[in-house]
């Protein structure tokens, strides 16, 4: 497969520089690419690799233009990155691609649900009764959608997802005689362009619906708990668990393995770092740790150890300070 | 879809204040619940949320009659909580529901499985032979059960959930030149009315089975390894990974994305926080806890890089208290 | 089922101490097997076990044959955790098992896609396109291998797996008004006897492939980003998250749930404790730990506290130091 430069720029705008006949048979880095690959500098700071690259083309902002043409082709975009994005999508429509069936024959698909317009549905899915697959978006394979739950439009949904199983509802039973189950009686609402990664949960909801806004970006092996709420445009990194009834902002962008308590709201634009137990509402924007950091095995043993008397530490260079 | 307050009392026993000719269109929460909505009231430190509510009709305890009756209808009950658990088990058993078989056609199951009276075994699903479906357990869609793995009666297994994948045994080969796989020979033994999350892991035991009590409640993405047992009646938060052989007690609470170690026994009644490392066994029931609290960055930043000179500060610390 | 001592011996080597008639028919661990169990001492600490075993016969090293054979049969042999591993192939091989067909006629494998010899599809998996699966390879069942993706031979994949799904590349749309698809046009490569655990994601490369090198063990519910490389035989436990383009050497041992952090890189031969958050590359191999340590809730919620302090307690004990 090749794409010819001069259509790359006509799709998709930018500056370019150097001979529109040059085909691109691959995109890649800038330390690995070769003279009939595409690449880009996002990141002025990388313009060392940039100078050393053997790339036959390269995407770069309107600062880097000088050092890029001094090496060879180029096509200046305002960003790099996005651009590069675009070129990608480019690449994967230009592959030829069998046609299938909208909805593939190994899915189950109840005739209660609706499938939309250019929506695909591939194999080994399940969509149950009530639920709707909005406009052109893609249920990769072996994903689960359950009774009445919603996507929008141009979703996609990697494999494996399960969307809408059961919230964890549970109400004791007297003298530890066990849990009474509460039916989850919500369904899940997921608006337009949201991607959902592999493996990925969303429970639907207790009474109301758990709700996942428009532009949302869920990794693989994430739990999103019963009522749960993210705003639009917020990325929500893999591994990442969302107990109930927590209300994350817009355009938020959370960390691997991060925790978020349940109840509990977060303000737009707060970032979680990596592994983070989010245990109270967030109401300033800003970033937002807690991790241990790692060492090698013996210094975190000592100093776990004095961890465990930190208190009295405290209370210690208090009663020295009282003396001196 | 509507309930009659008279029917619902009838079903579920409690002391109806109010016009049982009453019908309740749905169940919401106290904040948000209308005028034909049935709510409930679990906590009276929430009393306020009751007089403001638009609630048509309010589960409340004894103690809360007098406030509940003074703004309405009301059924007043010994557990509000548990009184709306049955309510909405109600609720799902008043909306129709088309029978389908017991085994929906496109589940694999061996002609070697036992699918018992009441069972249902969902779309999509895998029952190897030798395994056993009891009584009235339903397996969602997408659910694996695997060779010779065993569920009690009136369990409920949600989409994606894998029972019975090998556990993770290899031996090392000598000079790291590998691992010998060790066979996982053992199965899953469940017991009655446990409840097992979307995408939750259980695998089988390696010589001996891995064993769930009756009334265990396993929420989503939950890693259960080999040879563990966990305890009747314990409920897990998503998320969590059990180690190999881990012996959790009954009646535990164990926290979203904790983490127990191999190995250990946990005591009855034990409750582990959110996101904690159980790294020994626990022989003394209580609540235990080991998470780092979160701050901003910066914040912990400067902690976390204290933190790593902890051991050498209780040092200086103790030389001060010489000298002084 | 049952196994004569000498044809076990005769299959896998070993010093036979006993009567090689004697029928084994189960493996067992030391504390429960009984006498007609085979069972096995691998680390000479456990000795009292074996001395107060009912096992029928034992595995042991050489430095343990006299107590071994002070009480009943045994078999001697270098490495008896390794012998053990053997004996429980030995042991599945000897179950008569249904032949089946090599792709089960629920699977869904795409017409261009490739299964090599001896390799075995279970019940409702999809392999796309463009997919290679090697000799003698499993995939158990729903198992998902996507579009160009590439399994060596001898390679075991448990159920719910997804091996090529998209990884997570989003650009940032400008102002906030969301994220673009970076199609991810890599693929995923792993070489010959990898073993992969139930509902664990391997995600595709974004433009060149993520890799699985020969030998690796990955647990169930493991996230594989984009572009990750992990060395030969390196083991990863159960919940572990990998970040993209992170690099992890031969022979590491990566304990559960813990986390890597993207675009670094771990040295061969790297212990990483459970839980605990690679945030930087190592270089020099060891054992790496960063585990909030456990306590009960109330001395750990002191010591949280004084954590949060730390940096200024440290400027308290320089202060006293100057003053003293």
């Amino acid at each position: 497969m090749a794409l010819q430069l001069a259509a790359i720029v006509q799709a998709l705008g930018g500056e370019l520089h150097g001979d529109g006949n040059l085909l691109v048979d691959g995109l890649a880095p800038l330390e690995s690419a070769g003279p009939s690959h595409l690449s880009f500098l996002s990141n002025p700071r990388y313009r060392a690799q940039l100078e050393g690259s053997q790339a036959g083309v390269v995407i770069v902002s309107p600062a880097m233009k000088e050092p890029a043409l001094a090496r060879g082709a180029a096509i200046v975009a305002d960003d790099p990155y996005l651009y590069f994005a675009r070129v990608t999508q480019l690449w994967k429509k230009a592959q030829p691609r069998p046609a299938g069936p909208a909805v593939h024959p190994s899915a189950v698909v109840d005739p209660e649900a609706v499938v939309e317009e250019g929506a695909r549905i591939g194999p080994l899915c399940v969509v149950e009764r009530g639920a709707r697959i909005g406009k052109d978006t893609e249920l990769k394979a072996r994903v689960f959608v359950g009774e009445n739950c919603v996507l929008g439009e141009r979703c996609i949904v990697q494999p494996g997802a399960v969307i809408g199983g059961d919230g964890f509802g549970f109400a004791p039973l007297p003298q530890g005689a066990g849990w009474e189950k509460i039916e989850q009686l919500g369904a899940v609402t997921i608006g337009n362009d949201v991607e959902i990664g592999a493996g990925t949960c969303i429970d639907r909801g207790a009474l109301a619906d758990t709700v996942i806004e428009d532009g949302v970006k869920l990794d693989n092996l994430i739990q999103v708990a019963h009522n749960v709420r993210i705003g639009r445009n917020t990325a929500v990194a893999a591994c990442t668990g969302i107990a109930g009834s927590a209300t994350i902002g817009a355009n938020c962008m959370i960390g691997g393995a991060a925790r978020i308590q349940g109840h509990i709201t977060i303000a737009d634009g707060t970032f979680v770092s990596t592994g983070t137990f989010i245990s109270r509402s967030i109401h300033k924007p800003g970033m937002y740790t807690g991790v241990f950091p790692m060492d090698d095995n013996v210094s975190w043993e000592k100093n776990a150890a004095a961890l465990k008397q930190l208190a009295s530490l405290r209370d210690r260079i208090k009663a020295l300070e009282k003396k001196s």
